[in-house]
């Protein structure tokens, strides 16, 4: 199963693929899609948009894992973002990809086993699994293969307990 | 010149296509694409996306004007109307269309010349400026219309100001 995991943003978006090969993860591919400021917000959603697809095309993943974002206060941050966020969603859905989403919370126990995780731990944990040498650079690339990650375990668990009801009937 | 105007959001988008002609305005289209309650949010973008395009493909619009939306508080109401917003901004943007947007204060000054004009004023403006025997339903389709015509306007004062200029070198 091919994942691609999406870190959502308006002036960086994370993206990374991994493939899951039993209990194994492999990286496929991770990077940024960033966008300039100063540029109008809809040329930033069109190529946000344009860029996804290609990354999509690239690599025909089974399933997408979008990171859900919270803002305590900021309205005005949390409408950019949710804006680049729609941008992200629309390139998965719009290529016929299953989506799940994970709030950061999940994403960090489906890691590290621990809710509090900082970012230091979490980028650790991401190089460990996909046995890479560096940390994946930048943040949003490493984000979004943590999300990636985390839908794999995810599903690796539904099975085995569809499995065991199924042995259980 | 014929414009679509959109009143973004995630349940209701209201949309309205007008045709102006010198200094008048024909109606062409107006209404609401919605989205039921419960349905997961990647597929109420992608009904969005996909509803608007049609109707962009119906009508052949020659530009757009958007709603600009704002939230004092309500960070994760805007998260969600955030991402309903980028649907409909990436619609217009990908089938080519120059998008304009317009604040709730410009859109009203624009219609009535006074802008804290409350919604029935707005609504009864819009009727007789399209000549309509009713007010438009629902509110988003009449407040898409509302935009639609602020942009007309703003548009025909753009070029009698470039028009000026030009007579003035």
């Amino acid at each position: 199963m091919k994942i691609l995991g999406i870190d959502p943003g308006y002036a960086i978006l994370g993206y990374g693929v991994v493939e899951m090969r039993g209990s194994r993860f492999l990286p496929c591919d991770y990077g940024a899609i960033t966008t300039a400021a100063g540029t109008a917000l809809p040329e930033r959603l069109k190529l946000l948009y344009a860029e996804l697809m290609d990354v999509i095309a690239r690599h025909e993943p089974d399933a997408a894992a979008v990171e859900e974002l919270f803002f305590n206060s900021n309205a005005k941050t949390a409408l950019l973002v949710g804006q680049a966020r729609g941008a992200a969603v629309l390139a998965c859905v719009n290529s016929g990809l299953a989506i799940h989403e994970y709030t950061p919370l999940q994403i960090k126990q489906g890691l590290t086993g621990y809710g509090r995780a900082d970012k230091v731990q979490m980028q650790a944990m991401v190089r460990t699994i996909l046995h890479l040498d560096e940390t994946p650079k930048p943040d949003d690339a490493a984000d979004a293969l943590a999300a990636a990650i985390c839908h794999g375990h995810s599903a690796a668990y539904r099975a085995r307990v569809a499995h065991t009801k199924g042995i259980a009937r």
